[in-house]
């Protein structure tokens, strides 16, 4: 019941239309390991940072289960940074700074006690590292999910083409799924990626919600309606956290529990959101995911019965 | 278990970024009564058309159990005509033309036989004409739906606002709803609608779905994830009248039922937009919309045990 979480940990600056940030404490690896640690633990980390990343947010991470042993620390570099500011529809931002510092010398290297871990997430990271993490592997994880960005189909297609045929799971948002495939409809795009490599396909429409493709099936999950999204970064990688860290729970990885799955992490994404960063991450509560996924329910149960 | 339709019946020429089509019988409420004709019979059709109108196609919609003694036919002009060409997300799209016709006058008055009918779909009018169709009921309806659009936001506002109080079920797609209110949040936007008159609220958002809010509570109803839409003319009002019909049929106008009915609608309209215009829904079987229905049920089912 353990889950390794490949991603970065680092600093943000966020700007959107209801106020700005100072630099704060995120990356994906963050999102994602804050986000599974409410279900499974320990959520073993791999990722690099600076020696300006805090160590009471390392202290506050081992306080959560996640161990920081596949973390290295750089003594003479910072930590990567990233600035951006959302515009009005909160769908679409403009990257402002983004300072690489240690991250460009990241090369993940997995400590001996990951190396049989049944569950691993592949943050959205250079597809050559992604598949040097899954070749460390000495024994095939049960479930491989991997997120992946535009940036690395321009730059590194063949390579993340390779890294597609190893891994189980891909997650994507619409527009990559469309970029990976040169197909605008998404059901289009969701089959050839099916054939790609991955069994199954999440595509995030952000307040949208999500799609799950695996064979002929289909399943929708919706993004919560919210009054006020304050701050969408780290929502996909939340969404992502809640995903694996159900699957990772409860070690069912059908079709059926994903479908679960993607709900649990719709309910995190939908909490992170609420407030700058991470930060609404930190205080929640069993009790508050549980009456979310109630919500969930709420939102979408309805009886067709066919006279 | 009678339904009166008000709407345009009329004549459209299509472009998609799929092909194109001659000019093609249209129109919001030859979509709505298509649609609301598989479940309820009679629908009581309110319209005008020119003499240049179909017999055909009259004697089509009295096949399927439309009742057109509230369509006047003006003998010396021609039918509303409407053209308009997609772009490729489908989700905009450029008026060519819009030939008023005989619709610049329309005035619609209700034959005896409708005027207690207990279930009533306002399409998409100049507000004056939907509050006089309201009056001349002489027994208030059960449930009074009506659709509008930014249109009449801009140019007629203050009728609008009347016609609100006297309805029950507002239908409007999510940018009609942020016009209306000025307030960016759907969430936010739905809220003030319902203080401004209708009970319940439907925004659809085409193929991110629809959401249903009354009072406190929301519902959410996805669009069938589809391999092509071929075109979108009449999908919202086919939609409606699925709504519609569904509504009439069962006389329950709870809000779980309306649940249901909205899963119909999307049903209804996922069949509109795979072939021009509503040639898609004159060769629809019961069993194809059930088979439909079942498919809804896949895409959202899920299942939450909280441990």
């Amino acid at each position: 019941m353990s889950l390794i979480v490949v991603g970065t940990m680092a600093f943000d600056a966020i700007e959107t239309p209801f106020g700005k940030s100072d630099k704060i404490v995120g990356g994906s690896g963050t999102y994602v390991a804050y986000a599974a640690s409410n279900f499974v633990q320990p959520v073993q980390q791999v990722s690099i940072v600076g020696y300006d990343f805090p160590e009471e947010e390392m202290n506050y991470l081992k306080s959560r289960g996640v161990v920081l042993d596949g973390v290295e620390i750089v003594p003479d570099k910072k930590s990567f940074f990233w600035a951006g500011k959302y515009h009005m529809d909160m769908n679409s931002r403009d990257t402002l700074v983004t300072d690489l510092n240690v991250l460009a010398d990241f090369n993940p290297v997995l400590p001996e006690s990951y190396k049989e871990t049944e569950f691993l997430m592949l943050g959205n990271l250079m597809p050559k590292l992604q598949k040097s993490v899954i070749e460390q592997m000495t024994k095939r994880p049960k479930l491989i999910v991997m997120d992946t960005m535009n940036f690395w189909m321009e730059s590194a297609m063949d390579d993340l083409k390779e890294v597609l045929k190893m891994v189980d799971v891909l997650l994507v948002n619409d527009s990559e799924a469309r970029q990976l495939t040169n197909e605008y409809s998404i059901v289009k795009a969701a089959k050839k990626i099916l054939t790609m490599g991955p069994k199954y396909l999440i595509i995030k429409k952000g307040e949208h919600g999500a799609l799950l493709f695996h064979e002929n099936q289909v399943f929708f999950a919706p993004a919560l309606p919210l009054e006020e999204v304050f701050d969408p970064t780290g929502a996909g990688d939340t969404f992502a956290g809640g995903f694996m860290g159900h699957l990772a729970k409860t070690k069912d990885i059908s079709f059926e529990n994903m479908k679960t799955a993607i709900i649990v992490g719709s309910a995190m994404a939908s909490f992170c959101v609420e407030k700058f960063g991470p930060e609404r991450l930190r205080s929640l509560t069993k009790a508050e995911i549980d009456e979310r996924l109630q919500e969930f329910v709420q939102l979408v149960n309805f009886d067709i019965t066919i006279a």
